[in-house]
């Protein structure tokens, strides 16, 4: 590893040191919102974001934490391209890192946002609308789960956990650098509606429809509520139909994910039995609009 | 509030008094296994608990945090029946809960375990196996999902995240208290598989057969790999089937209480699907082995 850590990096020593401090605003959303940036923790999801292309602004290498030749590869070839690099000493990155498990290696890159008015309705398999998600993990693993079905992504409606928190990274599991992410606010989410054909599917557990008996168009957007109040009013009126999950036993709702997973993973079922689709090695590949 | 908190609650005021302690060991999974004691943190998962007629061990409450009619009545109630109760200051209760905003009112109550020989495979929707789960809030999400669809519990295999920690109890919504929980390590769940009629089924991303194309008979039980490594060879030796949730994009995997959910839900499908299964203003019940 220590061949690839050049003369021209700069060596911080001290979690107090102004640029450390400037990284460790990134962990809150104030600072996020305010700098436009997020931090990438960990080699996987840097890897990811790599791969896709996204540009790395600033990387940060904690050498002695570094391990494994996927990581040295990656900062190599990081480092070769020009990015300019932070060395830390490793209770450095330990401030700045809120894995379990640090491993030494982070990446400073600018978020991405779409548009509402760039939103297709008929990419990809269908996209998520949220309203009031408050957990970060839930936020992550939704965009994990769309990602696994070919969803084209998510629409966060009102104040909503931030998709660029760590949490949210870590638990999208790479995922967010693939779904496209959009934020508005409920009127202006009715605005785009009125004018997009789409079938706009809200749940509820008082709705009358089964989940498993609608037809689920192309041109779709399936709309979660919050983990505590479900879909408000004013978004169940704008609602093209209402479903709910059934359950049983004393269960009177279901983690958000849980909900969100059920329901991509229905309408990917009924997407792939229908003619067109393709059967892989891997899964299945549907033709059409998926990017 | 105030009129049910009586005179002979022993009253705490420092977060150092040896009962404070002795109940914060058991935030710990070795505190935990030691007394085979767990802590219930918050007004909904006790009134659970207390619903079903679980015993409560000690009660303790932080008046001044207290708020609501349930959390008072759910308070008096106990009291009246004879439960010790400690009283405490704010700052004494959070150094004991681990929730973002303490509700004010915990109990200590005993773990519940049922035994390997006394699982009955054809209980309810179906049996869970997990293997090496990691994540306390993997393990009460998928508790939560299998309460909801009529399952029977959990066998864990081998060294798992502990179903009594803070976080699954929390995750798992209540259902902890109504699911069976089992732990076993890989030879005993050998010998004990070899002597059932029971369907094993297995996930992996590279089996063959499709999770959709199963029929899942009513003496069933689904194995669920860890995050990490999925199945393991041995155990996937042992499963009648293996099947695998198809995929699509760049996504190689499935949080893994999103996948239990996938599975149970198409089980649960396929089970109402079928005649015997009736039809409630709040979702489905299924006629048969549930409890």
């Amino acid at each position: 590893m220590h061949d690839t850590i050049e003369g021209q990096d700069r060596l911080i020593y001290s979690r107090n040191d102004p640029a450390i401090r400037r990284l460790r605003e990134l962990q809150s959303r104030e600072g996020r919102d305010r700098t436009g940036m997020f931090l990438i923790d960990g080699v996987r999801p840097l890897a990811e974001a790599v791969a896709l292309g996204v540009r790395i602004e600033q990387l940060i290498v904690a050498p002695q934490l570094l391990s494994g030749q996927v990581a040295c590869k990656l900062v190599k070839k990081l480092r070769l391209a020009g990015t300019p690099c932070w060395r830390l000493l490793p209770e450095v990155y330990h401030s700045l890192s809120q894995a379990e498990e640090p491993q030494g290696v982070a990446a400073v890159v600018r978020q991405r946002w779409e548009r509402l008015d760039q939103v297709q309705p008929s990419r990809g398999l269908c996209w998520i609308a949220a309203e009031s998600v408050r957990s970060p993990g839930n936020l992550g693993t939704i965009l994990r789960t769309s990602e696994s079905v070919g969803g084209a992504g998510i629409i966060l409606i009102g104040d909503t956990a931030d998709p660029y928190d760590p949490a949210t990274v870590r638990a999208s599991m790479g995922a967010l650098f693939h779904q496209r992410v959009v934020r508005t606010d409920v009127s202006s989410f009715a605005a785009w509606k009125a004018r997009r054909q789409c079938l706009l599917v809200g749940t509820s557990p008082t709705a009358s429809a089964d989940y498993k008996d609608i037809h689920y168009p192309n041109s779709l957007i399936l709309l979660l509520g919050g983990e505590r109040k479900g879909v408000s009013p004013e978004l169940q009126s704008m609602c093209d139909v209402m479903v709910k999950i059934p359950m049983v036993g004393r269960s009177d709702s279901l983690n958000l994910a849980t909900a969100a997973a059920i329901l991509l993973y229905e309408v990917f079922n009924q997407r792939r039995s229908r003619p067109g689709c393709i059967s892989k090695a891997s899964g299945f590949s549907i033709s059409g609009d998926i990017p």
